[in-house]
């Protein structure tokens, strides 16, 4: 969910930008890909914690900008032939707003038979699906072998990574992310 | 989780009771394994949705009463040799409460560890696992192959219910769990 369908990057920096203006800050394009709280201790000890008290705080969630055309895709992907979609929405350090209020924004954006499609699973290796589709260039989990493919959702922390052989989807806007969709079917006896 | 670890139909049943003290309802070796709603429902029109009222209610995940045993011998299996457990908690029809009472629950029974080991998911066919404790006598979802073996746990709807070839764990307190999962860990290469 976060930084593929919402910019949680984009809003955690705004919000922080707000909460706390004369604080040192890590521009979008130096994001590192790690978790926002440990690049943000390695900046400044205490930054850590802000940044936390930021996008784990009453609102955040439900507030995150979608991602252009997100939405849209992922209702004509779903109409599919053979496909079903679901949405991976691990949750963050503290559960007291974050799961309800991504399941108010899936209802929000993309209605409220879509709030049953959605998965709340930190360790995205337990996940039994063909394709998964997601801005961390390695997912990590208790399960070695995942049995999906893993496409990677370009953002600001992996615009310039290797990804090896893994595919990348740059945005739901250009069509692109259909290619993806048809060729992982033909791969499905 | 429901009917595994924490017994939902029993503490249902009472807080139905204590709030609808005149009214009809199913004892539990009465109660067929459909959701609570299709059955009262079909009891009388209105009380579909008086037992809803029930179990969508502040505080009713979090003061769900543990199965005897249960917590310890998650406890214990997670520290067998190769074994990691996660606990399945689906979301039930409203996400107003259940989600973090239920994040509090294994939090306060399991300690704060135990809370990223949490996948909330209604489709338990999605999950990626070699081996499910499951209250249901059949899991339906949208993978028609799921991955894990079933094993069923005795609950008031399911004791006398034909299972087929499945195993089944009727307690965790005799001990018999440890053999189902010695058992598994063999057939996995």
């Amino acid at each position: 969910m976060d930084n593929v369908i919402c910019d949680f990057e984009q809003h955690l920096l705004n919000e922080y930008r707000k909460k706390y203006p004369d604080e040192r800050f890590i521009p979008l394009h130096k994001r590192n890909g790690e978790p926002a709280e440990n690049q943000y201790t390695a900046l400044q000890q205490d930054l850590g914690a802000k940044i936390v008290a930021v996008y784990t705080s009453y609102g955040f969630s439900l507030n995150l900008p979608e991602i252009p055309g997100a939405c849209s895709a992922l209702k004509a992907m779903n109409e599919m032939n053979g496909v079903e979609v679901f949405i991976c929405a691990p949750p963050l350090v503290s559960y007291e707003f974050s799961l309800k209020e991504k399941c108010q924004w899936i209802e929000e954006y993309l209605g409220e038979d879509w709030v049953e499609r959605v998965i709340h699973c930190l360790d995205k290796t337990l996940i039994n699906a063909h394709l998964i589709i997601d801005d961390d260039i390695r997912i990590r989990g208790s399960e070695k072998n995942p049995p999906w493919e893993h496409v990677v959702f370009t953002a600001c922390h992996n615009v310039n990574a290797n990804i090896g052989a893994k595919k990348r989807l740059n945005n739901w806007t250009d069509g692109s992310w259909q290619r993806i969709i048809e060729d992982i079917k033909k791969q499905i006896v």
